[in-house]
């Protein structure tokens, strides 16, 4: 019956889908398993999907159950150079950071980031400046685009083959990409900037950070985006920007929700769908389900630190199987470096866990996660408390978050001592705030109008099917940022003040130098 | 098939339905027609509501059908008085404006508002000042207060029970009530001032002019609410402000769409549910259908000032009449003043009539209208093209945002020729442009991922189940004015930025100086 209803309210809410032909711009890791259970839907209801992927990819790679279409193109890099600036990255973030000074972090980021963009700037050249390919496209009589912004370009070719545009982002760094470009608005009063590892509730000191976090943000921003602006100018042979040309995308479907998010101000265009790729568990294979009883009422604790990271030093997986021997829990334990010499015999190793499956297990009492969001959706999904160890990336911000919400305890992966583990899971376990916290935010992720998955679905089928989606695009575009703040307007009104109280004062003193003058003549005649 | 669908979706979406205890406060004339929408669906959905209503009400009279309980309360002033006052400011928006200057219409706007200001403090001592009906309310175990916060102290009450406030709101002046208490970001550089017939595409004079309006209002709002504030602060005993207490609202039911609305930034607890009381059009009474039909291929006007004005003067009507006289559609004109002398043959007057099912008929070809909103979601729904004849309050505002959208022409009711309505029908009838734009709207108002009507209960319901939705609040309700903008941080950077300027120059000018007085001494030495 639950079923029928279910398919019925789909047809009602999403129907009629006209079928449609999808064009996917590239994009790696985790970006592409979300937006892979997306087209995954649009296929089940009928649509044609095309995903473009450049022959260095290191993610995207066809599997016989695809049902969608991959194009492939040349780009001038390999695969490789991909992986070793994703491996210098990962070191710089878990290992370097501690060791360097403010101005060190900030040039070596500068650096990543450069080096990042000439990457993204090849594979734009692969597919764009291949005549064979854009002709293809050309003829593909495509209805809409579906890009992640992290990965640039694809607004030039939405613009060339003049079809809308459909952005699907986790965040930017202090959201440049969302506020400079989407327009969204973000006080830095109480929006803290992403990756910022602050929450909306800032004493005098942290918003003064927050600030300076978003001009350091801004300005490197800015001078990283001119590269990207004289690409951009260059290929359409007239002056535009990256943040011009992004800032026509008709709907930006945000991976995220107010359950993980600290409320903030948005736009008509942005929708939030966090935790589309979470579903209801499904039963575990009987060997894992015999470990998982066999924890009885203490239960277990689902560990991983996620598909990045396959090894650690020696010295960190003894000090953090020490800790997990301590726990009266189970615990399993994605891993696949050596076998740590602590290990206890309450610790399973796996090569790979059915992580969705085992955090909705009955017997699940914590989840030690590096604190990646489809991860921490997951637990938010079962309402998992959780211990979080952040490695890099938006990890830490992330996991901040969590903790800002009552729902984890975050430990610091390099000087995590085995007590502050073994303190961190009896915390989440016994104090039951955070069970509470963690179902809260599971009611909150469940009470809402649609599901993620649908509501994504819906906006892309709305922009095929109204080709576009210009009603819910602030008329912001197309101010300058000085008019956007009304600058030009404030000196406008305060140079008519001035000039009013300059005249005013003129007058006045005019008019008493001749009550004065008159006076004195008077009185000088009388003296006469 | 279609009607089961129908229920199943609302069953899927919106259940469970706890039933619930629904408090009502009051509201007045089509603010009341829009929530009884609401409340009759909440019954439908098995929850039980009360209305209060003070004895001096206008339009909150107990029908025979309806399904609510009533809660009467007295109230120091008659119904009269409410009366008088709504002519007064009738007469002042109809009559008076075009006769007086600037600095006239606002002290006389101020001096309206803060009459209107006394008349809710009246219905305010009725209710929150009567022992019994307090105690009635403590006892009554209410789930949720619903409130438009245009009528004030609902927020005291929701308070004194302890339960959830969720808004329903048309717009306030400027959006003073939205921006200054809800926390709404309204940049004036492209939200333009509700009231202020401006769109979100303004030239540099009318963003002058809108940040003019933005100032006036809120200049005048924050005077106004002096008394509010006292009044508040009063009744709790301890330091409050109406600005904060309507801030705790859980949810803000905003009583339109991004088909009126231009896109504008909003928050999580602002929900755009407008057109929630638009239906599809029943058949028509046999002589209305019958009329209809004789105006064969050119089909019919339909033709309403309101529910509000009832009579105008001789002069304007003949002028209207005589218009209407020459356009070859049939005219249904609901108007129950003195039959105009001019009134052609193909024109017929109703003291009312149904006003829904005429703009869902397939004949009609327009809609001449005051622009109250209900009528305006009702020609959007079913996309008929309006030539607009605004008379007083919010009416201008609405057309111009039609107007703005291509889907009406607006005319000046006082110095309207006979001719410019003859070309307003003409060109909205004739000109497919304004056709092709309402049919636009209305695409958008039904394409949207849920009907209006199951979002405003959904969240209705949702902080009933939830206890509210602070969850959906922005921390900007905790800041002060300054904090918001971060002047304090400015402050403070910019003293920091001035004390290390003031420092390394002192430093740069004493080791010049030294570097001077040492070349000084060595000339010297060597001179000697």
């Amino acid at each position: 019956m639950r079923f029928i209803i279910g398919f019925l309210f789909l047809l009602t809410v999403l129907s009629p889908a006209e079928c449609g032909n999808i064009l996917v711009w590239f994009t790696e890791g985790s970006h592409w398993i979300n937006l892979k259970i997306v087209l995954e839907t649009l296929i089940d209801r009928g649509h044609d999907v095309t995903v473009l992927v450049p022959d260095a990819s290191l993610y995207m790679k066809a599997e016989e159950s695809d049902r969608f279409s991959y194009q492939p193109f040349n780009v001038s890099i390999e695969a490789q150079d991909m992986q070793d600036f994703l491996d210098d990255f990962l070191h710089f973030s878990m290992y370097e950071m501690d060791q360097l000074n403010l101005l060190q972090i900030h040039i070596r980021f500068y650096q990543l980031v450069s080096k990042d963009q000439d990457l993204c700037l090849a594979y734009c050249d692969g597919a764009l400046n291949s005549p064979e390919l854009m002709d293809k496209l050309q003829h593909g009589k495509f209805d809409v685009m579906l890009a992640d912004p992290i990965f640039p370009c694809s607004d030039i070719l939405a613009e060339e083959l003049d079809i809308p545009l459909v952005y699907t982002l986790r965040f930017s760094i202090a959201h440049t990409l969302e506020r400079l470009c989407g327009q969204i608005p973000a006080p830095p009063s109480f929006v803290p900037g992403a990756m910022s590892k602050l929450t909306d509730k800032m004493s005098f000191t942290e918003r003064i950070l927050n600030m300076l976090f978003y001009l350091s943000q801004d300005a490197l921003a800015i001078s990283l985006w001119k590269k990207m602006d004289s690409y951009y100018t260059e290929y359409f042979g007239r002056p535009t920007s990256y943040c011009e040309m992004m800032g026509k995308a008709d709907i930006w479907l945000i991976r995220t929700y107010w359950d993980f998010e600290f409320p903030r101000p948005f736009l008509p265009n942005f929708k939030f769908i966090g935790g589309l790729h979470c579903t209801p568990a499904k039963p575990l294979p009987k060997d894992l389900e015999e470990f998982v009883q066999s924890s009885g009422d203490d239960g277990i604790v689902v560990f991983t630190l996620g598909s990045m990271v396959n090894n650690i030093t020696k010295e960190r997986s003894n000090t953090i199987a020490s800790a997990l021997a301590q726990i009266p829990q189970k615990v399993l334990w994605r891993y696949s470096g050596d076998k740590p010499d602590t290990l206890g015999e309450n610790t399973k190793i796996y090569d790979w866990i059915p992580q969705n499956d085992l955090l909705g297990h009955p017997k699940t009492r914590a989840f030690i996660t590096h604190g990646g969001t489809n991860g921490i959706y997951e637990a938010i999904y079962h309402a998992v408390p959780m211990v979080g160890i952040p490695l890099f990336g938006d990890q830490p911000d992330n996991l901040a978050h969590m903790k800002a919400k009552g729902a984890a305890v975050v430990i610091d992966f390099n000087s995590m001592q085995i007590q502050d583990l073994v303190d961190g899971l009896n915390a989440v376990i016994n104090d039951p705030s955070y069970k509470e916290n963690a179902t809260r935010l599971s009611r909150i992720h469940h009470d809402r109008p649609m599901k993620p998955l649908d509501e994504s679905v819906f906006w892309i089928e709305f922009v095929m099917r109204n080709k576009g989606a210009k009603h819910l695009r602030v008329e912001a575009h197309n101010l300058t940022w000085y008019q956007y703040h009304c600058l030009d307007v404030f000196a406008f009104l305060f140079t008519i003040l001035t000039v009013v109280l300059y005249v005013f004062f003129k007058l006045c003193k005019f008019f008493i130098m001749r009550c004065c003058s008159r006076s004195k003549q008077k009185r000088k005649r009388k003296n006469e």
